[in-house]
């Protein structure tokens, strides 16, 4: 494998990324954003529109990569599967990369398309707080003991790993790859109603720590680090690779028997 | 059949019900608990959201066991296949059991990311009722006579397996097999959406009874079970049983001719 | 074809239509009777859910019978059909009944699972008006006139022709034919959110008359068919079955030459 | 390739994009018409709708003309493959012609289908201003600068582009060609819920000239024209078709490596 394959690896799983961040904190600031009459005079969406905004933008993250990187777009599947699919660990520091980057520009672009509608919702031009900041990373809600943000986590990522595991398991029932990312559509959809609402279903590493690294450099400053003693790194970034492991883990003990895995490359 | 690959089709079936369980449980405690503005400053969804996690949840649990088990996860289903599609009486016992315990565990997790937003709506540590009870399994509205509960229940199991055995069987026009989960979709969202209000569309003992059981144990006590004179037995649990059948015979004697069925493996 | 097998088509769209009815009208009665507090305590739906709910029925219904009948579910259909595609005009009249009768039995059905409810709403055991009827078949707002009325199926129905066309033709880019339902969910799904608000979205005289006929052997009366001069006739049943010949005609002349059609069985 | 053929094409385009603007202005008019009480008893839609509603346009509009033109239904699109993917030059002006007479149609079909209401809407017959001149065409939200209109329909236009440009790049991980408008329904939305609020998503020239043409021939007059400067050329024409060549640069310098692809016929 060449420098110029290992790049075009990274640039796939980065402009990935980007899409499933542009869609998913795309959808936040318009619901959010549109709820204050001063910028839109009818609501521009609800909940539910979170909930399909995010699955689409997972959807069509996954199909822009899908046949040149695979189609990860999260460090804790690209781990995952370094621990339990063979594949390589030395290009996992490169997707992560990517991955990191795709989310910073992603959330740069949506924060460019939504700035001035944030500074009518914050009340003040460059006024920038976490009620904003929640549009592109994810904060738990007050009642939540650190211990249930931990198992938010960790659990809706186990569960997104034992989907995908035995959608791309040739073993079981998987639907045709090109055609995978229907069952992602599903997936999120689900996790955002079902699960989302107390840790904001980060699930994903690089879908939080990216948006947040934007927000840090736009404004916020150092709030968005400091919100519940280093609340960025244990929730959304250690608990959904430590639960990738547990789901991974737990399809290969109770499903998998060795069976050919259309992530298994060669 | 050794006994490890049996051990595997109830580990399968296990799983199934698992996933279903999680998204179903899931997506009504957070629409509901997500109401009361101490738990969530804004409400977390809406009753078709309900209608989509279960929608997900079916799709998704299918998915995770197709290529395996076959993808009941339903009791009333693995019964109907065993009477009307050869499925071996001998593998029902431990299928149901499978089944059973993923309802069970999945209602457990849920319960365990959920109870502290349950503390706060039942508005006091411990406090449990039939308020929240009705997060997990399926309670009839007031109005409802018990015939009609059962006729409900009895009913939309019905159509389930109508639906169901039209997109497996070969001489009909089936969907890949793959793709057979985004039919259920279909279906789910379609029975919660315009069957669902009056006894909560359980059509599937396992959904029902292995939360309710869950429940029983976490504190809620007995009156899961004395609501409405064992309304927990002969509601989710028999009317779907005998709709079942009664779905399978409609389908038979109308429209099956002999052909060769998806389900029918030698 | 022997007798048998007719029977077995006449059958086939029996059950179609009756499942596309059990989820249309069945997703009208839960989201407009749960709207009456005396019913359920929260509303089970909104309008979206009444454009998904005719979605998932058209859809489910098409599966149901696709493989056997052709899935047709619609008299308009089969006549054009008939009419453009060299289906047998003596096999028409025997689908047609399959279809109306379909709708009988699936409004049936229906009401059997909602007269307490409608009880509760038109305010007395028994009551029943136009209020209620328009659970089960489609009245015109106030607004209209007759022929904004007429246009409106006529319009709704030769879209629904031309996609149905289009996404048949060979020679044209259709999806494989046991996933055609997943299109006809999004057509549904649009019509009904695009051009549902006046006259219903009939476009199909067995959707309409079927269930019409039901409402008038159950206490409505002959207020069903006295509604706004023959309204029953020229709007639900006429309109659609010309808009279908309208749309057939646009596509052929437009854009099918003469290659080979999925319908065009020989 | 004789006139005959050409004229089909220009007639493919026109059918997807007619199609496309029924759909959509159909569920804008709907939902924005039906939240006057004169107009309906309740509203049938809400902001989500409106996504959906495109997004079914979009998928049913392709569906339509998919494999007769390609599908392209949007003059930036078809400006971008003829300047990345060797779609012929000399067809361009045919097929742009052909779309904005689709979009001129479409609307006028909608105007015809919705008059009366837009009557009682405005608030007396034939009274006509931009309130619901806005129920065709794109028209910016109030505190919007120049800038921020022209970067958000660059931005999603470009965003549109790539998505289309990976799931018909044989060398990435497409769907069958049959079923790729099952990804424009998510992608457009996605697009819709996610980034929809600021300028409308226009991200076709064919989508907003087209329906104002026909606003402007109908009542509303040049004020549809003289709205914020000539908005109507540099906002919704010229920024998508920017967008998209900035959309195919991208994923052809980080993407795209020569390998076949859907749309490269040769």
């Amino acid at each position: 494998m060449t420098w110029m394959c290992k790049q075009s690896l990274i640039a796939a799983e980065f402009t990935g990324v980007m899409i499933l961040i542009i869609f998913g904190t795309g959808v936040v600031s318009q619901v959010v954003l549109s709820s204050n009459p001063a910028v839109a005079p009818t609501p521009k969406g609800e909940y539910l529109s979170i909930s399909f905004g995010w699955a689409a933008g997972t959807a069509l993250g996954v199909w822009v990569c899908l046949g040149i990187s695979g189609g990860h777009i999260n460090p804790a599947i690209t781990i995952a599967f370094a621990t339990w699919r063979g594949f390589p660990w030395k290009k996992v520091p490169g997707y992560i990369f990517g991955q990191l980057m795709g989310g910073v520009v992603g959330a740069a672009l949506v924060y460019a398309d939504y700035f001035h509608a944030i500074d009518i919702y914050e009340g003040g031009r460059g006024v920038r707080t976490l009620k904003t900041a929640s549009l592109f990373s994810t904060y738990a809600l007050d009642y939540m003991t650190n211990v249930s943000c931990f198992f938010s986590e960790f659990f809706a990522t186990a569960i997104l790993v034992i989907v995908i595991l035995a959608t791309t398991d040739k073993g079981n029932g998987p639907p045709p790859l090109g055609l995978l990312p229907l069952v992602l559509f599903i997936l999120i959809l689900g996790l955002g109603a079902c699960l989302g609402m107390e840790t904001g279903y980060a699930v994903n590493p690089a879908r939080d720590l990216g948006p947040r690294l934007l927000t840090s450099m736009v404004g916020y400053g150092s709030a968005v680090y400091t919100f519940r003693n280093q609340y960025w790194l244990w929730c959304p970034v250690l608990a959904p690779i430590l639960g990738a492991q547990a789901g991974a883990m737990f399809y290969d003990v109770l499903l998998f028997n060795g069976r050919e895995s259309i992530v298994n490359k060669p």
